[in-house]
């Protein structure tokens, strides 16, 4: 582990292969981790397709991650952990460059979700994010619903 | 490559590491390719998280490979290439063993698309798919859009 609690970012990305080692082989790195707000990225080398772009499923891992970075972020990781429901995924333009996914949620959302994350409750909560290459071409939008999952019901 | 045209699960298998590296990494196969339904499969070792499931990412790829392996095994690939414009994915119980994702077409919705693809035209279909874990559990379901499209425009 190279990171601490002070460095959150460096903390994750070192903890992914463990987390998630399917997005850690892709090579998704997290790059900002706010209350609220989180992005990640994903290099091209390595997860394209025959046809020279990057494959749909990194496009849709890229974009999953941040509903957990979101919680690690925002929400209190020690009652409560993240779960995805579904997801919606609209490819908008091939990717042929090193996306980057952002998310966040608006200060009213954030306050919603730790008001009613009470020990035992689950609690839903939708999260948008957008996937753009190098250019800032949008590469594909999602709509992910998820939902916090108390450690104990 | 292993396969020959008389194989062409195992031509199409063998072939994967090129065609979508990502997905062979995973272990992805497929084991059933005929015109109108295919499958595929893809083990639970290497593609959990943390939770001890089979990560989200992974469940989606096993279901949209099945949008090109239903074009290969359906439609003429000297004409037309399938491209994915989105999918939507219900993920319904956790993943805890090898998945397998089946989806087919209507013999009707095969005999439209085939009616339509002539040179130069773009074709959408819609295909469903259900992924099971090794004691018929559904895990997800997934709705992916796809195009049919013309090599020559």
């Amino acid at each position: 582990m190279t990171g601490t609690a002070d460095d959150p970012v460096a903390m994750l990305n070192a903890g992914l292969a463990q987390l998630i080692p399917v997005a850690a082989a892709m090579g998704v790195e997290f790059t900002e981790l706010r209350p609220g707000s989180v992005r990640a990225t994903v290099p091209f080398e390595g997860n394209g397709n025959h046809f020279g772009v990057i494959y749909a499923g990194v496009v849709f891992t890229v974009a999953e991650v941040l509903g957990g970075a979101i919680h690690f972020a925002t929400f209190d990781a020690s009652t409560h952990y993240p779960l995805v429901r579904g997801v919606q995924i609209e490819f908008v333009a091939p990717g042929r460059s090193r996306l980057t996914a952002t998310a966040s949620l608006s200060d009213e959302e954030v306050a919603r979700i730790r008001a009613e994350a009470v020990p035992g409750a689950k609690v839903p909560f939708v999260l948008d994010a957008e996937v753009v290459g190098e250019d800032g071409t949008v590469v594909a939008r999602t709509r992910g619903d998820y939902q916090l999952r108390p450690f104990r019901a």
